[in-house]
Protein backbone atom coordinates (compact mmCIF):
# COMPACT_ATOMS: atom_id res chain seq x y z
CA UNK A 1 0.00 0.00 0.00
CA UNK A 2 2.78 2.43 1.19
CA UNK A 3 5.05 1.97 -1.77
CA UNK A 4 2.06 2.70 -4.01
CA UNK A 5 1.89 5.74 -2.50
CA UNK A 6 5.15 6.55 -2.68
CA UNK A 7 5.19 5.67 -6.35
CA UNK A 8 2.27 7.59 -6.74
CA UNK A 9 3.74 10.75 -5.32
CA UNK A 10 6.99 10.26 -7.60
CA UNK A 11 4.79 9.69 -10.42
CA UNK A 12 2.28 13.20 -9.80
CA UNK A 13 5.67 15.17 -9.04
CA UNK A 14 7.52 14.05 -12.29
CA UNK A 15 4.37 14.80 -14.37
CA UNK A 16 4.70 18.30 -12.46
CA UNK A 17 7.72 18.96 -12.62
CA UNK A 18 8.08 18.04 -16.59
CA UNK A 19 5.13 20.40 -17.04
CA UNK A 20 7.32 23.12 -15.33
CA UNK A 21 10.24 22.52 -17.57
CA UNK A 22 8.02 22.72 -20.32
CA UNK A 23 6.89 26.16 -19.43
CA UNK A 24 10.45 27.77 -19.00
CA UNK A 25 10.99 26.29 -22.76
CA UNK A 26 7.48 27.96 -23.63
CA UNK A 27 8.89 31.44 -22.25
CA UNK A 28 12.32 30.71 -24.29
CA UNK A 29 9.81 30.42 -27.15
CA UNK A 30 11.42 26.96 -27.92
CA UNK A 31 10.47 24.52 -30.18
CA UNK A 32 9.17 20.69 -29.86
CA UNK A 33 12.57 19.80 -29.33
CA UNK A 34 13.48 21.99 -26.47
CA UNK A 35 9.95 21.56 -24.73
CA UNK A 36 10.37 17.70 -24.48
CA UNK A 37 14.21 17.92 -23.60
CA UNK A 38 13.76 20.43 -20.93
CA UNK A 39 10.68 18.98 -19.72
CA UNK A 40 12.46 15.72 -19.33
CA UNK A 41 14.92 16.83 -17.85
CA UNK A 42 13.21 18.71 -15.14
CA UNK A 43 10.95 15.37 -14.62
CA UNK A 44 13.25 13.18 -14.21
CA UNK A 45 17.10 15.36 -13.01
CA UNK A 46 16.19 15.24 -9.35
CA UNK A 47 15.42 11.58 -8.73
CA UNK A 48 18.13 10.59 -11.63
CA UNK A 49 20.74 12.64 -8.90
CA UNK A 50 19.09 11.21 -5.72
CA UNK A 51 20.01 7.69 -7.91
CA UNK A 52 23.33 8.56 -8.88
CA UNK A 53 24.05 9.59 -5.06
CA UNK A 54 22.57 6.61 -3.67
CA UNK A 55 24.30 4.29 -5.43
CA UNK A 56 20.90 2.89 -7.19
CA UNK A 57 21.79 1.94 -10.63
CA UNK A 58 20.94 2.32 -13.25
CA UNK A 59 18.86 5.15 -12.30
CA UNK A 60 14.72 4.86 -12.13
CA UNK A 61 13.92 5.73 -15.43
CA UNK A 62 16.20 3.27 -17.27
CA UNK A 63 14.72 0.48 -15.66
CA UNK A 64 11.21 1.56 -15.88
CA UNK A 65 10.92 3.57 -19.19
CA UNK A 66 7.19 4.61 -18.17
CA UNK A 67 8.79 7.16 -16.59
CA UNK A 68 10.49 8.64 -19.50
CA UNK A 69 7.54 7.95 -22.26
CA UNK A 70 5.00 9.65 -20.27
CA UNK A 71 7.77 12.95 -19.45
CA UNK A 72 7.84 13.33 -22.94
CA UNK A 73 4.04 12.88 -23.87
CA UNK A 74 3.77 15.59 -21.14
CA UNK A 75 6.02 17.71 -23.11
CA UNK A 76 5.14 17.08 -25.98
CA UNK A 77 1.25 17.72 -25.06
CA UNK A 78 2.04 20.89 -22.98
CA UNK A 79 3.99 22.13 -26.44
CA UNK A 80 0.60 22.55 -27.82
CA UNK A 81 -1.26 24.08 -24.55
CA UNK A 82 1.43 26.32 -23.27
CA UNK A 83 -0.16 29.29 -24.91
CA UNK A 84 -2.95 28.82 -22.99
CA UNK A 85 -2.47 29.69 -19.37
CA UNK A 86 -3.25 33.51 -18.96
CA UNK A 87 0.40 33.89 -16.82
CA UNK A 88 2.77 31.16 -17.43
CA UNK A 89 4.92 32.51 -15.19
CA UNK A 90 2.53 31.85 -12.34
CA UNK A 91 1.77 28.54 -13.21
CA UNK A 92 5.37 27.96 -13.18
CA UNK A 93 6.59 29.19 -9.69
CA UNK A 94 2.72 26.83 -8.30
CA UNK A 95 3.99 23.93 -9.68
CA UNK A 96 7.16 24.34 -8.93
CA UNK A 97 6.16 24.02 -5.27
CA UNK A 98 3.83 21.46 -5.33
CA UNK A 99 6.31 19.48 -7.30
CA UNK A 100 8.83 20.22 -5.13
CA UNK A 101 6.36 18.99 -1.72
CA UNK A 102 5.93 15.80 -3.86
CA UNK A 103 9.42 15.17 -4.52
CA UNK A 104 10.98 15.93 -0.81
CA UNK A 105 8.93 13.42 0.79
CA UNK A 106 8.88 10.17 -2.02
CA UNK A 107 13.00 11.38 -1.96
CA UNK A 108 13.41 11.18 1.73
CA UNK A 109 11.25 8.39 1.88
CA UNK A 110 13.52 6.25 -0.89
CA UNK A 111 16.75 7.20 0.73
CA UNK A 112 15.05 5.50 4.17
CA UNK A 113 14.36 2.83 2.16
CA UNK A 114 18.09 2.11 1.07
CA UNK A 115 18.90 1.79 4.62
CA UNK A 116 20.68 5.69 5.19
CA UNK A 117 21.03 7.56 8.21
CA UNK A 118 17.58 10.27 8.70
CA UNK A 119 19.92 13.35 8.38
CA UNK A 120 20.91 12.14 5.01
CA UNK A 121 17.42 10.86 4.07
CA UNK A 122 16.25 14.31 4.65
CA UNK A 123 19.29 15.75 2.54
CA UNK A 124 18.05 13.45 -0.13
CA UNK A 125 14.62 15.02 0.34
CA UNK A 126 16.07 18.10 -0.43
CA UNK A 127 17.76 16.91 -3.49
CA UNK A 128 15.32 15.53 -5.21
CA UNK A 129 13.09 18.05 -4.89
CA UNK A 130 15.53 21.26 -5.98
CA UNK A 131 17.89 19.44 -8.06
CA UNK A 132 15.17 18.91 -11.21
CA UNK A 133 14.60 22.62 -10.92
CA UNK A 134 18.11 23.56 -10.92
CA UNK A 135 19.02 21.86 -13.73
CA UNK A 136 16.29 23.16 -15.50
CA UNK A 137 16.98 26.92 -14.93
CA UNK A 138 20.74 26.25 -15.80
CA UNK A 139 19.97 25.25 -19.01
CA UNK A 140 16.85 27.71 -19.18
CA UNK A 141 19.79 30.52 -18.96
CA UNK A 142 17.59 31.53 -15.32
CA UNK A 143 18.23 32.47 -12.60
CA UNK A 144 19.03 29.16 -10.66
CA UNK A 145 16.08 28.63 -8.14
CA UNK A 146 18.13 28.05 -5.54
CA UNK A 147 18.62 32.29 -5.46
CA UNK A 148 14.76 32.84 -7.04
CA UNK A 149 12.65 31.49 -4.32
CA UNK A 150 14.42 29.80 -1.16
CA UNK A 151 10.97 29.82 0.20
CA UNK A 152 10.23 26.95 -1.71
CA UNK A 153 14.01 25.51 -0.70
CA UNK A 154 12.53 26.03 3.10
CA UNK A 155 9.24 23.94 2.40
CA UNK A 156 11.23 20.65 0.77
CA UNK A 157 13.79 20.64 3.91
CA UNK A 158 10.73 21.32 6.31
CA UNK A 159 8.49 18.30 4.51
CA UNK A 160 11.16 16.33 4.38
CA UNK A 161 12.05 16.91 7.77
CA UNK A 162 9.06 16.46 9.20
CA UNK A 163 8.61 13.14 7.07
CA UNK A 164 11.45 11.46 8.70
CA UNK A 165 10.42 12.42 12.11
CA UNK A 166 7.51 10.93 12.00
CA UNK A 167 8.81 7.58 10.22
CA UNK A 168 11.40 7.44 12.77
CA UNK A 169 8.82 8.11 15.68
CA UNK A 170 6.88 5.24 14.27
CA UNK A 171 3.59 6.47 13.16
CA UNK A 172 1.93 4.95 10.33
CA UNK A 173 3.86 6.01 7.28
CA UNK A 174 0.75 7.41 5.72
CA UNK A 175 0.25 10.19 8.52
CA UNK A 176 4.24 10.83 7.58
CA UNK A 177 3.40 11.15 3.75
CA UNK A 178 0.46 13.91 4.80
CA UNK A 179 2.46 15.51 7.21
CA UNK A 180 5.75 15.74 5.26
CA UNK A 181 3.46 16.96 2.25
CA UNK A 182 1.57 20.12 4.12
CA UNK B 1 33.77 -6.12 -35.96
CA UNK B 2 30.71 -3.64 -35.08
CA UNK B 3 32.18 -2.74 -31.49
CA UNK B 4 35.49 -1.36 -33.18
CA UNK B 5 33.17 0.50 -35.39
CA UNK B 6 31.08 1.99 -32.25
CA UNK B 7 34.45 2.89 -30.39
CA UNK B 8 35.92 4.48 -33.00
CA UNK B 9 32.84 6.77 -33.43
CA UNK B 10 33.06 7.51 -29.96
CA UNK B 11 36.65 7.76 -30.12
CA UNK B 12 36.29 10.82 -32.90
CA UNK B 13 33.28 12.22 -30.86
CA UNK B 14 35.42 12.56 -28.09
CA UNK B 15 38.47 14.48 -30.13
CA UNK B 16 35.78 16.67 -31.95
CA UNK B 17 34.30 17.37 -29.04
CA UNK B 18 37.11 18.43 -27.10
CA UNK B 19 38.10 20.90 -29.88
CA UNK B 20 34.72 22.27 -29.53
CA UNK B 21 35.92 22.88 -25.61
CA UNK B 22 38.94 24.50 -26.51
CA UNK B 23 37.64 26.77 -29.06
CA UNK B 24 35.35 28.30 -26.41
CA UNK B 25 38.26 28.18 -23.84
CA UNK B 26 39.88 29.90 -26.45
CA UNK B 27 36.91 32.24 -27.49
CA UNK B 28 37.06 33.21 -23.78
CA UNK B 29 40.95 33.82 -23.78
CA UNK B 30 41.82 30.98 -21.13
CA UNK B 31 45.09 30.25 -20.65
CA UNK B 32 46.37 26.61 -21.29
CA UNK B 33 44.69 24.97 -17.97
CA UNK B 34 41.95 26.64 -19.21
CA UNK B 35 41.33 24.65 -22.78
CA UNK B 36 43.16 21.30 -21.30
CA UNK B 37 40.01 21.26 -18.34
CA UNK B 38 37.23 22.74 -21.01
CA UNK B 39 38.41 20.80 -23.76
CA UNK B 40 38.40 17.51 -21.60
CA UNK B 41 35.17 17.99 -19.76
CA UNK B 42 33.40 18.67 -22.86
CA UNK B 43 35.14 15.83 -24.65
CA UNK B 44 34.36 13.27 -22.10
CA UNK B 45 31.51 14.64 -20.14
CA UNK B 46 28.39 13.60 -22.01
CA UNK B 47 29.76 10.04 -21.59
CA UNK B 48 30.38 10.13 -18.38
CA UNK B 49 26.73 11.15 -17.47
CA UNK B 50 25.54 8.28 -19.42
CA UNK B 51 27.61 6.02 -17.61
CA UNK B 52 26.64 7.34 -14.50
CA UNK B 53 22.89 6.46 -14.85
CA UNK B 54 23.03 3.90 -16.43
CA UNK B 55 25.09 2.62 -13.87
CA UNK B 56 28.00 1.13 -16.11
CA UNK B 57 31.23 2.35 -13.58
CA UNK B 58 33.93 3.41 -13.25
CA UNK B 59 32.74 5.81 -16.30
CA UNK B 60 34.47 4.29 -19.33
CA UNK B 61 38.05 6.88 -19.43
CA UNK B 62 38.94 5.82 -15.63
CA UNK B 63 39.24 2.02 -17.10
CA UNK B 64 41.27 3.06 -19.70
CA UNK B 65 43.26 6.32 -19.39
CA UNK B 66 43.87 7.05 -23.41
CA UNK B 67 40.64 8.78 -23.30
CA UNK B 68 41.66 11.04 -21.35
CA UNK B 69 45.24 11.58 -22.36
CA UNK B 70 43.93 11.96 -25.91
CA UNK B 71 41.73 14.71 -24.41
CA UNK B 72 44.91 16.40 -22.99
CA UNK B 73 46.82 16.11 -25.78
CA UNK B 74 43.90 17.41 -28.01
CA UNK B 75 43.17 20.45 -25.93
CA UNK B 76 46.91 21.28 -25.36
CA UNK B 77 47.29 21.05 -29.47
CA UNK B 78 44.43 23.61 -30.11
CA UNK B 79 45.96 26.28 -27.58
CA UNK B 80 48.91 26.14 -29.72
CA UNK B 81 46.84 26.16 -33.09
CA UNK B 82 43.31 27.83 -32.38
CA UNK B 83 44.11 32.00 -33.08
CA UNK B 84 44.55 29.97 -37.06
CA UNK B 85 40.65 29.26 -37.61
CA UNK B 86 39.58 32.80 -39.66
CA UNK B 87 36.24 32.05 -37.99
CA UNK B 88 36.18 29.86 -34.90
CA UNK B 89 32.79 30.05 -34.03
CA UNK B 90 31.70 28.72 -37.50
CA UNK B 91 33.89 25.77 -37.00
CA UNK B 92 32.62 25.36 -33.14
CA UNK B 93 28.86 25.06 -34.87
CA UNK B 94 30.33 22.30 -37.19
CA UNK B 95 32.06 20.38 -34.93
CA UNK B 96 29.32 20.80 -32.89
CA UNK B 97 27.23 18.82 -34.98
CA UNK B 98 29.51 16.39 -36.00
CA UNK B 99 30.37 15.06 -32.41
CA UNK B 100 26.63 15.10 -31.82
CA UNK B 101 25.99 12.73 -34.38
CA UNK B 102 28.84 10.53 -33.70
CA UNK B 103 27.83 10.75 -30.07
CA UNK B 104 24.25 10.21 -30.29
CA UNK B 105 24.40 6.50 -32.33
CA UNK B 106 27.35 5.82 -30.41
CA UNK B 107 25.49 6.48 -26.49
CA UNK B 108 22.40 4.88 -28.06
CA UNK B 109 24.55 1.74 -29.02
CA UNK B 110 26.02 1.74 -25.50
CA UNK B 111 22.61 1.71 -23.80
CA UNK B 112 21.06 -1.12 -26.16
CA UNK B 113 24.53 -3.00 -25.05
CA UNK B 114 23.45 -2.76 -22.06
CA UNK B 115 19.81 -3.82 -22.36
CA UNK B 116 17.88 -1.28 -21.88
CA UNK B 117 15.03 -0.23 -23.80
CA UNK B 118 14.75 1.22 -26.76
CA UNK B 119 13.34 4.35 -25.48
CA UNK B 120 16.27 4.49 -23.21
CA UNK B 121 18.70 3.78 -25.51
CA UNK B 122 17.42 6.76 -27.65
CA UNK B 123 17.26 8.98 -24.60
CA UNK B 124 20.70 8.12 -23.82
CA UNK B 125 21.92 8.71 -27.28
CA UNK B 126 20.22 12.31 -26.70
CA UNK B 127 22.14 12.73 -23.34
CA UNK B 128 25.64 11.33 -24.80
CA UNK B 129 25.29 13.98 -27.62
CA UNK B 130 24.13 17.10 -25.99
CA UNK B 131 25.39 16.97 -22.15
CA UNK B 132 28.79 17.10 -22.97
CA UNK B 133 28.37 20.69 -24.78
CA UNK B 134 25.69 21.74 -22.11
CA UNK B 135 28.75 21.46 -19.24
CA UNK B 136 30.82 23.29 -21.82
CA UNK B 137 28.19 26.33 -22.33
CA UNK B 138 27.47 26.32 -18.60
CA UNK B 139 31.05 26.30 -17.18
CA UNK B 140 31.91 28.77 -20.28
CA UNK B 141 29.71 31.37 -19.12
CA UNK B 142 27.96 30.92 -22.68
CA UNK B 143 23.68 30.59 -22.98
CA UNK B 144 23.82 26.46 -22.88
CA UNK B 145 23.33 24.77 -26.47
CA UNK B 146 19.98 23.64 -25.89
CA UNK B 147 18.57 27.07 -26.39
CA UNK B 148 20.99 28.11 -28.90
CA UNK B 149 20.80 25.86 -31.31
CA UNK B 150 17.75 23.22 -31.22
CA UNK B 151 18.02 22.26 -34.39
CA UNK B 152 21.35 19.89 -33.34
CA UNK B 153 19.15 18.79 -30.36
CA UNK B 154 16.92 17.55 -32.92
CA UNK B 155 19.50 15.79 -35.10
CA UNK B 156 20.33 13.83 -32.21
CA UNK B 157 17.21 12.31 -31.31
CA UNK B 158 16.82 11.62 -35.07
CA UNK B 159 19.95 9.61 -35.53
CA UNK B 160 19.65 7.97 -32.36
CA UNK B 161 15.93 6.94 -32.33
CA UNK B 162 16.92 5.96 -36.56
CA UNK B 163 20.08 4.41 -35.07
CA UNK B 164 17.80 2.12 -32.46
CA UNK B 165 14.88 1.64 -35.19
CA UNK B 166 17.25 -0.18 -37.52
CA UNK B 167 18.74 -2.35 -34.79
CA UNK B 168 15.41 -3.53 -33.55
CA UNK B 169 14.42 -4.74 -36.89
CA UNK B 170 17.48 -6.65 -37.18
CA UNK B 171 19.02 -4.70 -39.99
CA UNK B 172 22.98 -4.81 -40.20
CA UNK B 173 23.61 -2.77 -37.48
CA UNK B 174 26.84 -1.14 -40.04
CA UNK B 175 23.69 -0.08 -41.95
CA UNK B 176 22.05 1.70 -38.41
CA UNK B 177 25.06 3.36 -37.76
CA UNK B 178 24.96 5.08 -41.10
CA UNK B 179 21.63 5.77 -41.36
CA UNK B 180 21.96 6.89 -38.19
CA UNK B 181 25.09 9.22 -38.37
CA UNK B 182 23.39 11.12 -41.52
CA UNK C 1 48.78 6.86 10.04
CA UNK C 2 48.22 7.73 6.10
CA UNK C 3 44.50 7.20 5.85
CA UNK C 4 43.82 9.46 8.68
CA UNK C 5 46.18 12.42 7.13
CA UNK C 6 43.87 11.75 3.72
CA UNK C 7 40.44 12.06 5.85
CA UNK C 8 41.87 14.96 7.52
CA UNK C 9 42.78 16.85 4.76
CA UNK C 10 39.60 15.85 3.36
CA UNK C 11 37.72 16.89 6.58
CA UNK C 12 39.25 20.22 6.41
CA UNK C 13 38.37 20.55 2.71
CA UNK C 14 35.14 20.44 2.99
CA UNK C 15 34.74 22.36 5.76
CA UNK C 16 36.62 25.54 3.69
CA UNK C 17 34.44 25.07 0.96
CA UNK C 18 31.46 24.80 2.82
CA UNK C 19 33.04 28.02 4.09
CA UNK C 20 33.17 29.60 0.63
CA UNK C 21 29.53 28.71 -0.47
CA UNK C 22 28.27 30.28 2.35
CA UNK C 23 30.22 33.48 1.34
CA UNK C 24 28.74 33.05 -1.73
CA UNK C 25 25.10 32.91 -0.25
CA UNK C 26 26.10 35.84 1.88
CA UNK C 27 27.21 37.99 -0.72
CA UNK C 28 24.05 37.44 -2.65
CA UNK C 29 22.24 37.95 0.61
CA UNK C 30 20.31 34.77 0.61
CA UNK C 31 18.51 33.35 3.89
CA UNK C 32 19.83 30.85 6.37
CA UNK C 33 18.33 27.94 4.48
CA UNK C 34 20.25 29.30 1.01
CA UNK C 35 23.56 29.48 3.55
CA UNK C 36 23.16 25.75 4.13
CA UNK C 37 22.15 25.04 0.61
CA UNK C 38 25.12 26.06 -0.93
CA UNK C 39 27.68 25.69 1.81
CA UNK C 40 26.71 22.32 1.68
CA UNK C 41 26.58 21.47 -1.87
CA UNK C 42 29.83 23.14 -2.48
CA UNK C 43 31.63 21.29 0.20
CA UNK C 44 30.51 17.98 -0.45
CA UNK C 45 29.84 18.44 -4.10
CA UNK C 46 33.14 18.07 -5.82
CA UNK C 47 33.53 14.96 -3.60
CA UNK C 48 30.27 13.30 -4.49
CA UNK C 49 30.83 13.95 -7.95
CA UNK C 50 34.29 12.16 -8.03
CA UNK C 51 32.97 8.92 -5.71
CA UNK C 52 30.08 8.79 -8.51
CA UNK C 53 33.08 9.24 -11.51
CA UNK C 54 35.16 6.30 -9.41
CA UNK C 55 31.62 4.15 -8.97
CA UNK C 56 32.57 4.25 -5.23
CA UNK C 57 28.60 4.12 -4.41
CA UNK C 58 27.07 5.09 -2.35
CA UNK C 59 28.96 8.68 -1.96
CA UNK C 60 31.10 9.10 1.17
CA UNK C 61 28.62 11.03 3.00
CA UNK C 62 25.87 8.55 2.29
CA UNK C 63 27.90 6.43 4.51
CA UNK C 64 29.05 8.78 6.89
CA UNK C 65 26.33 11.56 7.78
CA UNK C 66 29.06 13.27 9.95
CA UNK C 67 29.95 15.06 6.54
CA UNK C 68 26.71 16.00 5.92
CA UNK C 69 25.79 17.05 9.55
CA UNK C 70 29.26 19.36 10.00
CA UNK C 71 28.19 21.48 6.30
CA UNK C 72 25.21 22.23 7.96
CA UNK C 73 26.59 23.16 10.55
CA UNK C 74 29.20 24.96 9.61
CA UNK C 75 27.34 26.90 7.16
CA UNK C 76 24.86 27.68 9.65
CA UNK C 77 27.50 29.31 11.79
CA UNK C 78 28.45 30.78 9.07
CA UNK C 79 25.28 32.91 8.53
CA UNK C 80 25.48 34.55 12.00
CA UNK C 81 28.80 35.23 11.27
CA UNK C 82 28.59 36.26 7.61
CA UNK C 83 28.89 39.75 8.36
CA UNK C 84 32.08 40.16 10.30
CA UNK C 85 34.90 39.64 7.82
CA UNK C 86 35.61 43.14 6.36
CA UNK C 87 36.05 42.02 2.27
CA UNK C 88 34.27 38.77 1.68
CA UNK C 89 35.59 38.31 -1.45
CA UNK C 90 38.97 38.38 -0.95
CA UNK C 91 37.97 35.56 2.35
CA UNK C 92 36.29 33.44 -0.53
CA UNK C 93 39.28 33.61 -2.73
CA UNK C 94 41.98 33.02 -0.45
CA UNK C 95 39.91 30.03 0.85
CA UNK C 96 39.17 28.62 -2.37
CA UNK C 97 42.71 28.61 -2.62
CA UNK C 98 43.70 26.58 0.41
CA UNK C 99 40.43 24.04 -0.05
CA UNK C 100 41.60 23.58 -3.53
CA UNK C 101 44.96 22.32 -2.30
CA UNK C 102 43.52 19.85 0.30
CA UNK C 103 41.03 18.54 -1.99
CA UNK C 104 43.61 17.84 -5.30
CA UNK C 105 45.34 15.99 -2.92
CA UNK C 106 42.77 14.29 -0.78
CA UNK C 107 40.88 13.28 -4.19
CA UNK C 108 44.14 12.06 -5.98
CA UNK C 109 44.70 9.73 -2.90
CA UNK C 110 41.23 8.42 -3.20
CA UNK C 111 41.38 7.61 -6.92
CA UNK C 112 45.26 5.72 -6.44
CA UNK C 113 43.55 3.44 -3.63
CA UNK C 114 40.70 3.03 -6.09
CA UNK C 115 43.14 1.28 -8.30
CA UNK C 116 43.19 3.74 -11.14
CA UNK C 117 45.87 4.83 -13.55
CA UNK C 118 48.00 8.01 -12.48
CA UNK C 119 46.48 10.46 -15.18
CA UNK C 120 43.29 8.86 -13.85
CA UNK C 121 44.36 10.31 -10.17
CA UNK C 122 45.31 13.35 -11.43
CA UNK C 123 42.36 14.08 -13.17
CA UNK C 124 39.83 13.31 -10.09
CA UNK C 125 42.27 15.38 -7.77
CA UNK C 126 41.51 18.06 -10.09
CA UNK C 127 37.49 17.20 -10.32
CA UNK C 128 37.60 16.74 -6.79
CA UNK C 129 39.08 20.42 -6.06
CA UNK C 130 37.08 22.30 -8.82
CA UNK C 131 33.29 20.83 -9.38
CA UNK C 132 32.54 21.85 -5.62
CA UNK C 133 33.54 25.46 -6.71
CA UNK C 134 31.98 25.32 -10.18
CA UNK C 135 28.23 23.99 -8.75
CA UNK C 136 28.44 27.17 -6.18
CA UNK C 137 29.18 29.88 -8.72
CA UNK C 138 26.86 28.25 -11.72
CA UNK C 139 23.86 28.04 -8.55
CA UNK C 140 24.95 31.72 -7.20
CA UNK C 141 24.73 32.98 -11.07
CA UNK C 142 28.23 34.11 -10.80
CA UNK C 143 30.96 33.42 -13.46
CA UNK C 144 32.23 29.87 -12.69
CA UNK C 145 35.22 29.78 -10.93
CA UNK C 146 37.29 28.22 -14.00
CA UNK C 147 37.03 31.20 -16.36
CA UNK C 148 37.96 33.78 -13.62
CA UNK C 149 40.49 32.48 -11.31
CA UNK C 150 42.42 29.94 -13.91
CA UNK C 151 45.39 30.19 -11.79
CA UNK C 152 43.98 27.85 -8.71
CA UNK C 153 42.97 25.46 -11.34
CA UNK C 154 46.70 25.14 -12.40
CA UNK C 155 47.56 25.02 -8.76
CA UNK C 156 44.99 22.33 -8.50
CA UNK C 157 46.31 20.29 -11.20
CA UNK C 158 49.79 20.73 -10.08
CA UNK C 159 49.37 19.57 -6.86
CA UNK C 160 47.72 16.46 -8.11
CA UNK C 161 50.38 15.90 -10.71
CA UNK C 162 52.99 16.30 -7.61
CA UNK C 163 51.52 14.06 -5.53
CA UNK C 164 50.87 10.99 -7.71
CA UNK C 165 54.24 11.81 -9.04
CA UNK C 166 55.78 11.05 -5.68
CA UNK C 167 53.56 8.28 -4.73
CA UNK C 168 54.69 6.84 -8.00
CA UNK C 169 58.06 7.28 -7.39
CA UNK C 170 57.51 5.58 -3.60
CA UNK C 171 58.30 8.46 -1.23
CA UNK C 172 56.64 8.24 2.13
CA UNK C 173 53.02 9.40 1.48
CA UNK C 174 53.84 11.68 3.85
CA UNK C 175 55.97 13.58 2.19
CA UNK C 176 53.84 13.02 -1.35
CA UNK C 177 50.76 14.93 0.89
CA UNK C 178 53.27 17.68 1.82
CA UNK C 179 54.52 18.34 -1.66
CA UNK C 180 51.17 18.41 -2.98
CA UNK C 181 50.03 20.63 -0.63
CA UNK C 182 52.65 23.36 -1.26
Amino acid sequence: MFDTLAAMLDWFGIVVFTVTGALVASRKQMDAVGFVLLGTVTGIGGGSVRDMLLGRLPVFWVAEPAYLLTCVCVAFAAFFLAHIPASRYRALLWLDAVGMALFAVAGAERALLSGTAPSVAVAMGVITATFGGMIRDVLGGETPVILRREIYATAALVGAALFVLLSLAGASREAGLTAGFL
